[in-house]
């Protein structure tokens, strides 16, 4: 047996094992999140912790290094022959290719940075939670600037460096992107949405709200996630789902994604568009094809990738005009309370009002972008500007941005700064959820060239958009990088034009522009 | 260092490691049973048998062997000095006999023995299943007499060998105690129930039972299963229930004590006794001192010494008057089309019916004992049997001991002898479930001679109870034997008589004999 197909065994071996401990870990976590009782959490806590430690000495073996080494700089000779058939091979240059990219974000980096690392991360959240709830930035301030300094250190010891240090941390989320690509992507959704927002805002057209509070029982929410995610497709045989305070997506095994979601009594939507957005994440993982669970290669999808399924089911699908006529009937029935005197077309407008507003989380899908780019433009603004940045000075520029972007000004950092926990450890994850919106929308188009999705979501049609959507987007997102991937879908550069295209018809005729 | 210390050390080094391991087992199966998708199973098997599999192989190690016997050597020597403590020192030696049992009942099967068990076990579990299914005990027969052949040559294997061969294998569960205690426990029962049931039987009294089907939702029951947890002092921040298809109790951690139960719409009480069986197991656990928990000795409690509490709190407690007298008012008001017209004592009735039937499981508190004495009777007889005994012909032998002491028969072999899933792995463990009540019945009159049980419970005074219970029951049953164990609760030696005065007075006064 040749020295490549000996390494190719050792590092599968390894990683076979690494998934037994991810898997066992993974549903630590879900337990944690779903049932374990509060003092129960530590020695979970604990369990998770030694297996997670076993997972990591494995992969530290210096045998195991070297293998991985060895198939990278040989990757050029993992053919059809070496690998029994032209699939697999390409499937392993895939897999020595990210296995090296990690390598290269992590092998400069020194026992005691790594510690250091990883108590900076714990202060700097400590330090945000009483900074967010005592509405005071000053106290996290010190941690954001120690957070700062780590993270262009080690983008600065990355072996894989980008044009800047920024670019370097993005790349570690959505690789190939940049953040030239960025800059153009944002500047020209400012230059159409800033515009579009204040029409929308002057508009006379009146959206009904006033029902969207009324009562409902956690039973019939129940009902109603259950009646969605069958609707959409979730195979339950390979599946499950329940309640979190923070909706999730969680691959607990090839065969086994969960999702959750949550029942507010006075807003039944919430769980809704919650179950309907993690359940196009879970659509995406139990549509991988069979083949290539073997190869080790699923942490090769990105986030953007991600979230562009999640969104498009949420967004593109679930809050279209054809989606809440099909769903009208079972709401009416499940919540007859909330829809007396409902009518349909009430029911969809009420679901995409645009409300300029201070939080990300809770953001309609028009004003999402503008909160996306704000934390962009900050972020990049961090890394790159390195000592010169003015820590102290950034929540007054957080709210000069809502003022000008979206006509709103935080009254405190709580709701200013301060809300996000991502600045804890790390930048550069933002963007990719405004990616996600750009990515379908040119897939959506591209689909859409091939049949009418509008006519197979008002007569629940699920299996069509399914099918497409595991033959065009998902089958290659784990052997892909983002820009070609999407080239290969669509065949079209990435662009946002496809997404501000349709927000400008949608709510231009919502708003009756 | 002395050696005894280093050896100690080394023991609990490796103990404390497969105690990470049985978490992660533990978490991993209760979410198999609660939560995980059919599909899902088969991958989280595997995680499972590769997580046991590194606890086993720890406890493997040669060192950790030799370490084990060296401790058990000198336990003598495990004095105040060398343990810290008096209490630490008893704590130890404790240990060291446990795992020396554990090794003696181990050390000489060889590897091919235990693959040559595990693939019996197996296969007879799945012949019971198709026996079962068929009513047809033929096809379990041969399986039997497998298992047979594979517990005689493990019990005469033992290092730790006790009078007969069903008396090793007895203590295996219920150590201390013989079968020579077992036949005169149960020739007493026998000799008073038998006649008792004739005269139930003989009674004029009618008991309305109507009512008991009438439907209910499983969120109403949901409420009920919290409301009993609640009333009998279950812990929440250190506990948790979901629902199985056969409830029971894991201990996830020291602070993580699970339950679960069932809701059948047309069996609310189902779902009653259910729970406040399984929430005596965890009162058990979740009442363990905390200075026993580094010890690692838990595993020394006995099943009877569990069941012992599970039944008091399920038949003691939960069937007396005045505990049906405490939840009658929430009982009404959760279930109201149920108790539409029934009065409380006509509940406390029902909830205690003498009827003879087929089903152990489903076999009410009198009747109970019956069923264990006939499993005991034959599963003694085929262990210390041997070659001599038929098979073929234990079917009938069943019936008939069923037409003896319940006079009733089973009409095939699915409702009688291919009714339990035990035999598909051994033998001795039936009795446990008798001696439980026993054990109970005994500390029950002592508790009763020390305060007012009935007015505690009237009151919902659980705290009383429970008090008492961890410090007279619960404190040291992880370090006596059950003889020892029941005799330093009650100061008396083991006996079936106030089990058997109980049944006497109680049904006595329903059946108005």
């Amino acid at each position: 047996m040749s020295k490549l197909v000996e390494s190719l065994a050792l590092v599968k071996k390894t990683l076979a094992e690494v998934r037994m401990y991810n898997q066992a870990s993974a549903v630590l976590n879900f337990d944690m999140q779903t049932i374990c009782p509060k003092e129960g959490m530590e020695a979970q806590g604990a369990v998770d912790a030694f297996l997670s430690n076993k997972a990591f000495i494995l992969q530290k073996e210096p045998a195991y290094i070297e293998a991985c080494q060895y198939i990278y700089d040989h990757r050029g000779e993992l053919t059809a022959e070496v690998c029994s058939s032209e699939v697999d091979a390409e499937f392993d240059r895939c897999l020595a290719e990210s296995l090296h990219r990690d390598f290269a974000r992590e092998k400069n980096i020194t026992p005691e940075m790594q510690h250091e690392r990883s108590l900076a991360y714990n202060k700097a959240y400590v330090n945000w939670l009483e900074a967010k709830k005592s509405k005071n930035f000053s106290i996290f301030a010190p941690s954001l600037a120690e957070v700062q300094k780590i993270q262009v250190r080690e983008a600065n010891l990355n072996e894989d460096r980008k044009e800047t240090p920024y670019d370097t941390l993005f790349d570690g989320y959505e690789r190939e992107l940049t953040s030239r690509d960025l800059d153009d992507c944002f500047n020209e959704c400012k230059e159409r949405l800033v515009p579009l927002l204040k029409r929308i805002m002057a508009s006379k057209k009146k959206i009904r709200t006033d029902f969207l509070s009324r009562p409902v029982t956690d039973e019939a929410q129940k009902t109603c996630t259950k009646y969605l995610l069958e609707t959409m497709g979730f195979d339950f045989n390979r599946g499950a789902f329940a309640t979190t305070e923070h909706p999730f997506t969680t691959e607990i095994g090839k065969n086994d994604i969960r999702v959750t979601t949550h029942y507010y009594p006075d807003m039944f939507y919430s769980n809704i568009f919650s179950i309907i957005h993690e359940g196009g994440h879970a659509l995406f993982e139990q549509n991988q094809p069979k083949e290539n669970y073997s190869h080790y290669i699923e942490f090769n999808k990105t986030m953007g990738m991600h979230e562009s399924t999640s969104r498009f089911y949420e967004n593109r699908i679930g809050r279209s005009r054809e989606f809440i006529s099909l769903i009208y009937p079972k709401c009416c029935e499940l919540f007859p309370n909330v829809f007396e005197g409902v009518s349909e077309n009430e029911f969809y407008e009420s679901m995409n009002t645009v409300t300029p507003s201070l939080i990300r989380t809770e953001a309609d899908e028009f004003t999402y972008t503008f909160h996306i780019i704000i934390r962009y433009e900050i972020e990049k603004m961090i890394v790159n500007g390195g000592d010169k940045v003015d820590i102290s000075a950034l929540p007054k520029l957080w709210n000069d941005k809502y003022q000008e972007y979206l006509g709103i000004r935080p009254e405190n950092d709580a709701v200013g700064i301060l809300q996000d926990v991502h600045w804890t450890s790390g930048f550069g994850y933002f963007p990719t959820y405004a990616l996600g919106n750009m990515y379908n929308a040119m897939y959506y188009n591209k689909m859409a060239s091939e049949f009418d999705i509008k006519s197979a979501v008002r007569f629940g049609d699920f299996n069509k958009i399914n099918s497409w959507m595991k033959q065009n987007v998902w089958a290659r997102a784990d052997r892909e990088a983002p820009k070609t991937w999407i080239k290969n879908i669509t065949g079209r550069d990435f662009t946002p034009k496809d997404f501000l295209d349709y927000l400008e018809n949608k709510y231009g005729e919502i708003y009756e522009l």
